[in-house]
């Protein structure tokens, strides 16, 4: 049976876990109103962000109880203290997914991104999805290599990034509100992957005391 | 005398505000190198963020140890708590001033922006020294309503920002690259601007217990 203090942490894991399902369909939903050009869907994710940042404030608010009443100290110090950074970055992956939901809004019933965009952003979009489930993985998991993987998951998002660029600095026929767009919207998809790998890192750190692969801490362990 | 808990809050506390004094020099220099063109000014600026980095790691584990060494509860925990969010936020500034030189260095001799856009990116970088030099006087402070004032410099950063964006949709005649330059550092400098708000905000919560204006809180009070 787990003690009470690890019974309060698997708590605020678990409500991690529920912040990146939210975020998750957050991301989806402002990714479907950017390209359907939707504006009742983009409004109803900017709403919905509210209850992010409610879950982020009640995790926080756990682990500072946690931290009077039980008084952790060494690793359980630190993994209460690494959750509400967590909390922190993954309530900042829904603000993102709320920008493109305000992109999407401010076209609607246009469309922000020109046809030939569209494809990479939904792409982007898919990478987003698998980085946010690997980071609930990830923090239900607490597993290293589950972490690590997220860093190269982001490895696509950044080609995707530089995909966007290359698009607009080549020959970009759709004007300068549409490039503005699509530079606004490839920058919050690549941000919302760098919090997801922040999460994983904070991981790493938590299980391995160091950052960085920890395949590399593991070898020199091994020596 | 100050006990030994609060010796070691001040140490923080000063910490926190050498972090803004190192983000207040890098954003004066990222906006030199931008405005020059000037690439070596450019890396420094890339170069130094380690030092902040660094320092918000010290500051981190200064914080981690002072919850494991002296189990504050209350509004003692809560300072402590607060300080580590704030070193993120101040850290992200910092971040926020290398993507600014990141810009420069990539365009470097060239002026990444062009000369109408100049001034405002000029007034950005003015306005983004008052509000770190705020959050410095403010963390030093506690003073409430030096981070309510806060809020109000940064309305200021959010009319450039949109002002960037009029300009580059009211007939824009310098290419997609200057426009896609022109919008990330916007959104860089508007970005900077909200993490010295959330600096501030966490100084109105802390001290009143309740987020927003505190003339609203203290006028609830009085009735």
């Amino acid at each position: 049976m787990r003690d009470a203090f690890h019974e309060d942490l698997d708590k605020i894991s678990d409500q991690l876990v529920t912040m990146t399902t939210m975020v998750a369909t957050a991301l989806e939903r402002a990714t479907a109103a950017l390209l359907e050009g939707d504006r009742t869907v983009a409004e109803s994710v900017i709403a919905a962000d509210d209850d992010i940042d409610t879950l982020r404030r009640e995790i926080d608010d756990l682990a500072v109880d946690l931290l009077a009443r039980q008084q952790p100290v060494a690793t359980d110090l630190r993994m209460v203290v690494t959750a509400m950074h967590m909390s922190s970055d993954i309530e900042r992956m829904g603000d993102l997914a709320r920008h493109i939901a305000k992109v999407a809004r401010m076209a609607a019933p246009n469309l922000a991104v020109p046809d030939d965009m569209r494809p990479i952003i939904a792409e982007m979009a898919a990478v987003g999805q698998r980085l946010v489930k690997a980071t609930g993985d990830a923090i239900s998991s607490k597993d290293v290599y589950a972490a690590v993987e997220i860093g190269r998951i982001d490895d696509a998002m950044d080609e995707l990034h530089k995909k966007v660029f290359t698009t607009l600095l080549d020959n970009w026929q759709h004007g300068m509100e549409a490039g503005v767009n699509a530079t606004l919207l490839s920058r919050y998809y690549e941000r919302f992957g760098d919090h997801a790998v922040a999460v994983a890192d904070r991981i790493v750190y938590l299980v391995t005391g160091r950052y960085g692969n920890p395949d590399e801490g593991l070898s020199r362990d091994a020596h």
